[in-house]
């Protein structure tokens, strides 16, 4: 497959205004990522106003990490508006299997409102495909290698199922539209260890969607840029876990990444 | 007009507790701006103790950026006690015009609280001036001249209709009571690039404003250490677009900013 | 008392799952330095899910920062669930004393869910222990000289009462379970010039208490563990007010923080 690396200067030529509807943890670190990707953030999550928001918005990024009655409801009506004007929409499923809350919420968000992009991590994502009895808790490396026709195979029946793309993401990141599919092996365990990564890249692909002709090659470039980000942060750092100085310096690299640094550093491949 | 720079110095002296009911996305660097500033946070936002926490408090910040039902309900609450103790009180009109929610809650804290101080950006300050028809989508430097005198006049209107002081922030910031008016040309774009530096320039408002008896003068060191404060940030930068370090630096600066700074950095006006 | 420094080492090879029903202020910096000191956070604060969200933990985490009537109830279910499945529970009366509600919920919380440790600052834990009378707003080192013995004594009376571990954090912070107490002289002033070092020393407790059999010297180590780290930051700094600097410094000393470090640096005592 040929990757034309043109997402992010497309993305910031555009400015998208991302209207998110996130968990209270890491909504600071979503809305500095998507300023200084280049993006803006606009974050109403009251019922009353969510679907008057989506309408205003480029794309639309739905995060279950603290997930509550009011916050659902709110999902549902700017999920519907954001579908009737065409807004992009991507779901994170923090915690897919976690609770029943979660899973009754994350089966009636993808049924109901149809999410272009399903992104969560590997657990959540084989959970939602219904494969989960594959891993146990915590999947390494060595059980990925095994594993992954495995993987591949459920993620692929997922997104065909509800026609959208499906990222997840760990050691190794898989994004797949039920045809097309990228496996990335970009990243750093540091990224692991500072709160909030997976939903900023979330917010992040929501911004990046806003390119619906190339959605998927778009979706590739948003998660390949976390994963180069995370590299060129851990490279400035001195030794060590310091986390403090990590989550300073992603900001950074997000904010002065390149579609150029995307190319030279890339590594994946396509799967046939 | 003759400024006293002292504000820093008086509002340290002090230590103010300011009684902040804000967005969930940025109260953390709010809070954090605060206590470098030399003030302390309480962030009590439940209808049920807003108002036994307004009453310990020397300032009230009221902030609609995630509102809600309950929040909108709890910032009545807490600014009905606050009047009746002579507790000044800063209004954040957070994306005052987006939804019809931000609307109807605007018109009723300022018709019902009557806030000493109203606090915005541009847009929002002149849509609640009625004058939003004036700008586009975003207000360029260029615009910002030609329009200037309509501007200033929509702000003083509104500060004298409603007695309080109105503040409006961009590339230029304006402070009018109505009839003393100010225009500061500090500050650098970084600012825009982080999230929550507005909001926490409504909650250093607040600590400010305890000095009642010169509030137009608290009021525009306040806005002037903000801008002061970026700049300085901003000079610590290595170049490129480094929001982390930025936000890091901003805060060291806010920490270490003294009346001084302010005095021999400020580049401002005062408009007859 | 003979201490063996262990907690760290034994924390991060379990690797405790800490289920945090928190304030929103300070959520994230909680969930930073979880994962930073080899922890993991998990937030789920609707009452529909906390009692399944406390099931899968470790241990749990109760802080009433921004309290409501959701929270509440979701800590008590939550606290409830934990109780049945022997999960240590930390308490956190944050302004137990400045609200009636707080002061209402802090009751009803020691009372029916009986959490094995409450940490608090020495205002909070003073006024828990009805004794709060014996200090002023603000409480300096001379005060604290002169007034140690009371303190102890009444920390000592609470703890023995309720059959909890009582922590109370300040210039000095004391630890007692009723009968063994230890009072501890680490620390600098920085650590409460940025917001959410106290709520993360709580969420820090909680992971530390997964290790039952010795739950007195877990504590100890958890307590001294955030001094030690706020000296390690506060030493890197260049001087000032740096608080933006210390944050990320500190995050990055707690993650690299061992248990010999506590074992060179410790400044304690134990008292008879």
């Amino acid at each position: 497959m040929k990757i034309d690396f043109s997402t992010l200067a497309a993305m910031r030529e555009k400015r998208p205004l991302v209207h998110a509807i996130t968990n209270f943890v890491t909504a600071n670190f979503c809305a500095d990522v998507l300023l200084a990707a280049g993006a803006s953030p606009m974050m109403a999550d009251s019922p009353q106003e969510a679907a008057d928001a989506a309408k205003c918005a480029d794309a639309l990024y739905l995060n279950i990490g603290t997930l509550n009655q009011n916050s659902l409801e709110a999902m549902c009506r700017a999920g519907k508006t954001a579908k009737e004007h065409r807004i992009p929409i991507v779901f994170d499923p923090v915690g897919a299997g976690a609770t029943p809350l979660r899973q009754t919420a994350s089966a009636k968000i993808i049924r109901e409102i149809h999410p272009d992009i399903v992104k969560g991590n590997l657990a959540e994502m084989l959970f939602l495909a219904g494969i989960d009895g594959i891993t146990g808790r915590g999947v390494d490396a060595g059980e990925i290698d095994l594993k992954q026709n495995l993987i591949v195979d459920g993620l692929r029946r997922f997104a065909s199922k509800h026609q959208l793309i499906a990222i997840a993401t760990g050691k190794v990141d898989f994004i797949t539209d039920g045809t097309a599919t990228a496996v990335i092996y970009n990243g750093c365990p540091m990224l692991e260890n500072v709160t909030g990564t997976g939903c900023a890249l979330g917010a992040f692909c929501a911004a990046c969607a806003v390119q619906k002709e190339t959605l998927f090659a778009s979706q590739f470039s948003a998660v390949l840029a976390m994963g180069v980000a995370g590299e060129i942060a851990r490279e400035t750092l001195p030794g060590g876990n310091c986390c403090g100085t990590f989550k300073m310096k992603l900001l950074d690299a997000i904010g002065n990444l390149t579609d150029r640094d995307l190319q030279i550093r890339g590594k994946y491949e396509f799967l046939a």
